[in-house]
């Protein structure tokens, strides 16, 4: 078999497909816990972890990132998070690394590891101590082969530097996206004077991940696109937005809505509303398309055939989805035959339900960023009395 | 080890949790063909199966319901499904079953054969045709010895006696539902009337299953209730129910909307709609308590954790969830760490961030059923001049 | 000249156009107290009142309704209302009755007494306490000659049985209103029971005014016409709904909705939905087709702008509106003279610009009718202390 | 009696209140008509619009703005308006003066006379043309020795410079108002820049009216305060802004919303919205707070409530209504006199009862502004094939 070709190849090509959102889809089959979001079910449920990788691969993703998000040794003991007294950054990321090589080449995907923001950088350690935490998971990369090195999910341009400093002396191509939106990062860097930071500090392909959705990401990137061609720079676009729709978040994204993370089901995109995204991903220049929270198989489906033309042809799992609904023509009922047709779909306007809900939400606040204290991580357990407090401020927040 | 205890011995003595929505589910991760809806993904990948069932298992089910939803022979050769060429009734049904049985082994849960109704029903082909579609079915579950029988799906009380009466002569429990609201069957029966005749054809366990969401089911089981009682009739309650919220839906339930089936995500309930579900199904004397459509493995898990008390403790996946969102607690963020309370979630109303999008839907009303032309099924694939049709009929019918 | 015709002549010979809301009309417009509602303007500002009237001739009213809105003199001296201080009941009913005759004979239209629902009944004072203040009132219409006499706004068919009967003994003409929903009177009467019962006693026209939105009326329309004809009782039918939407009200309509008396705004309904309305009333049968609160001029005018074939032609204040929008072919903008045409608007669905609000809100549930404590009227204040209990009593009732 | 102090003695002194929208307000009440909108009520109805003024003075305004919007002669005779056969600019605008001057006098009101912008200047006809409509106006102002002059209404800033040096000839005060939103005028200009212009042009006071909601304005006047305050120009500011919430507008404000003008209702602000309003336009430094299109008397008041300390008390009309709603305290039902608080009010969401319509809507964006042929304004009337054409211009640009 010849050696599979290389990401800054495929991009060349035309349209690589990244996978979707982990920790959102394993915490809803039972696997991740929200709030410390940590991987430590590629050790413990390693065939759920194979099977989400699988759906992906048959949805079209040619990319199978290895499940390391968050997996560095400060994140696993963090606030009482007890997943460090049973596993290690190292233990985690070399499972991850196995499981993704193993689904990858049962067919022609490649696997990148990733790495995340800190603890460490959040509660102000320096730059020595975050670089430690990144090296001990880049070297666990190295060991397994990837392919490919993300640094993503990044609130701070500076930290993300600091990030890629460290990929680059792997030798490997290095994938770089901020969890910014349109307004920028949480210093106040803008959004294309990020994207011409992460671009200066080395990284072959830089974007957005996480935290907006698709169509909020799509005009930022249009902003780093400005800005990078201002500059003069050639680096290739990724988007890997959120799947729930966000026009309401303001500059911290979907954290602050209060919606998160667990009434967020009224603002999950459709499939329709991915055909819309990839397309306009793809016109605005973005060769690396592909999806972060709230992202399941079918969403990255409809990534893979509003694309087909572009790439080598349908998914496997197009086999059970005729495009633009077609697969309907075989259902019982002829009004529902009759919706077999895809300006059916992409006039819709699809109702909540929930009429006793407003339609946008005012997000927390709080105004904090790095260096707040009530931003330091630690080790210890949240205490009663400090949630207790925290709940009095939100009151305080939300009654204005 | 000890035999298990049977449904209805469970059944007596507290809530029995039934597991969710396999073609749905499976339908996003890309092993479903929606339209048909049929279930050759046991034979295909019987891994993506698998390991559906075991998180169902993980979530708290106590029921494995084998994957054999619309698998009658007559379904598998419908308007173009080509699955009959590949595939038997009978070798479906037999793969649902040892995957069903294998993972119910792992835990303490039972095995189910299920039964749905049937294009021959809906096409006039009478109750010998009929009831032979069905007894294909049960004797393939009768040589798995499954635990009990499902007679699920049914818009047409009459043809549920039917299955009813097939499935008493294995001897085995049967539970029966008809996915039926407050208005009834769509021949005209009383939902009321339709459970006294459900009980009076033997059911063990009668009750409602799809079509719509948590609350109108229950608002329907309600006067099941009344009548059974009027009526003298000792049987078990079940419920089904939609995760998707349907206060728009008439009579036909969410078939009729027209974001059926590819645009309900702004419809998804929550956990804590979960919660409130297993609450008010409890203590209106529910006790088989399970779902169907749009229920992915968290929603059992709500339903298990608001019935610890009443159960055996909380489920295995509750180790990845702490009750009422107390894992935020380990949340980076402050204005995150003060949602990890129940009364944020109770009273929040989730915004749906698609402010350009009504909250109800006007279903579509084409008022036809058994034995209107247009419902009679048939091997031969709908034509483009018969899909043309409809979509000028649901123009007219839009327009009003 | 010609004297005009009679009401029961005219509504044989099709129907008869009433006039809109006063007291929310007035209240708008600085001259009416929320809360009491009382109509002292008759006399304080009674240029006010005749402008009103004007508009309403303009618009199309057939009937010019004396504005005695709950000017019974228990009402004037109700819970710290002044105004028994400074008026009577006689003196503000003669004032009304003069400004509408001044304008009804600017044009053709009749002039009309009203009675509403007393303090006396609600606080229990009995039959004939009750009828004291009925007859108070009908004294000075017999005096002033009105054309025939309304009572409305009843929330008990006990209480209209009265008024009824007070009414009968002037020889006028009795049209009778309840402001009930669907589920009948506050006391478990059914509307169909209703609707006989006021037949019975003598109403020479039934029906429903205020507290539903004109299609909610419609519906409980529907069911006393099918009452009244079950009993083979013949009337004449009359609708004067809300022009708000209310399809979240209970059976005690807007009343308890949160909304109300303040932020009704979003609820008010266009003149396309008069059209609508005006329409389905003539065809359920209806003759009596007229408005209540937030009835304005414009909605008044787009009813009779519905029914100018069924009537004589178009109102006077139509030469300010051609008939379906054709006025906007003057606009200077082209996309607003596009709009100059009857299907635009008819299939318009408005939004809000109010994307943080719901679309539908949960009534206040007090559960509470003639007899409750908290509904004995009286002439003392509300004192804070009451204010503050029944705050505390909203909380309760908000938070479940 | 002493003679009335002058509009910038009074701005110097503290806040002054408009008066509202008569257009919108007597369209409603059958006067005006919408599409040309213009003022002939003055001489056919003088007793509405006096009424009219009335109300608004009860309510507290300061200003009685004389009915003249539009009326210049070459409005007059615009596209089929057949108000210049039977009226003149000169005729109009006299007796709208006469009407103002009566009422203004019944209190301690100033009378201004108000240009709007013309047909003239959006068909090219250059500025000699355009100052000659102008100047007809003025003249009759200055005859009726109105107090000071109101430009407004102005899409483009050198329209309105021609209007400014037309009105400072006369020696009264000018203020200058532009139908603009935060994006500025329609030829590009930002809005800063506007109020710098209008402000080197020598109007007194600047600011905006109509097109935009108050918080659209208030953040629009933000813009212009920083910039007026950078050119170091020291004018007073005025706001006028729609009673209709218009978050989804784009830069030519309600004009372009798929309601405007016939299903704003949903949009209709609150009482409690203008309270908000008051405050924060006082707070931002707004001397001149009135309102434009649906502001009805009630809207005005309440503004005048919200500022009674920082003027001279309240105003006549608050008789009828007891500050933050404690006239609720009189009313029949507790659960209403519950409501006699603030706190309620300010925190209520109201809904719009109409769960079938969005929030907010997609503007039409036909992208035309002066200059555009389309946009040529003639005598003739709009013929039907036009309007056809443009409707099918409409179906297109809704199907986008």
């Amino acid at each position: 078999m010849a050696p599979k070709k290389g990401l800054l190849e495929r991009l060349a090509e035309g349209p690589v497909i990244g996978d979707g959102g982990f920790v959102f889809a394993l915490e809803k089959r039972g696997y991740v816990k929200a709030g410390p979001w940590t991987p430590e079910a590629t050790i413990e449920n390693p065939e759920a972890v194979r099977q989400l990788h699988r759906e992906f691969l048959r949805a079209g993703a040619d990319v199978m990132q290895a499940f390391t998000f968050y997996a560095s040794d400060d994140k696993l003991a963090n606030r009482g998070n007890d997943s460090s007294e049973k596993y290690t950054c190292r233990g985690i990321n070399d499972a991850a690394c196995r499981i993704a090589r193993e689904v990858a080449d049962e067919g022609d995907a490649l696997v990148a590891g990733g790495l995340s923001q800190t603890p460490s950088y959040l509660s102000g350690l320096g730059k020595e101590h975050t670089q430690k935490e990144f090296k001990n998971q880049v070297d666990v990369f190295v060991e397994n082969k990837v392919d490919f090195l993300i640094t993503e999910y990044f609130e701070h341009v500076e930290e993300i530097e600091w990030a890629i400093e460290v990929c680059l002396k792997t030798g490997l191509p290095v994938v770089a996206t901020m969890c910014i939106g349109p307004e920028g990062d949480l210093h106040g860097v803008s959004v294309g004077e990020c994207a011409v930071r992460m671009a200066k500090a080395g990284a072959h392909v830089v974007g957005i991940n996480c935290h907006f959705d698709p169509f909020v990401v799509l005009e930022a990137l249009r902003k780093m696109k400005n800005s990078l061609e201002a500059a003069k720079l050639k680096v290739h676009l990724i988007s890997q937005p959120l799947a729930f729709h966000t026009p309401d978040a303001h500059k911290q994204g979907f954290i602050d809505l209060p919606e998160f993370p667990f009434a967020l089901e009224p603002r999950i995109c459709t499939r329709w509303d991915m055909h819309r995204y990839a397309r306009e991903a793809y016109e605005l220049g973005v060769r690396y398309i592909g999806g972060c929270c709230g992202f399941e198989p079918y969403h990255t489906r409809a990534v893979a055939e509003e694309l087909a033309k572009e790439r080598r042809g349908l998914p496997k799992a197009s086999e059970k989805h005729e495009l633009w609904a077609a697969g309907l023509k075989m259902h019982t009922k002829p009004w529902v035959r009759a919706r077999a047709n895809r300006g059916y779909w992409e006039s819709l306007k699809p109702a909540s339900g929930r009429p006793y809900c407003p339609t946008m939400s005012a997000p927390d606040d709080w105004g904090v960023t790095a260096g707040d204290a009530s931003l330091k991580q630690r080790k210890d357990a949240t205490t009663d009395a400090e949630i207790s407090e925290l709940t009095q401020r939100q009151q305080k927040a939300l009654n204005g």
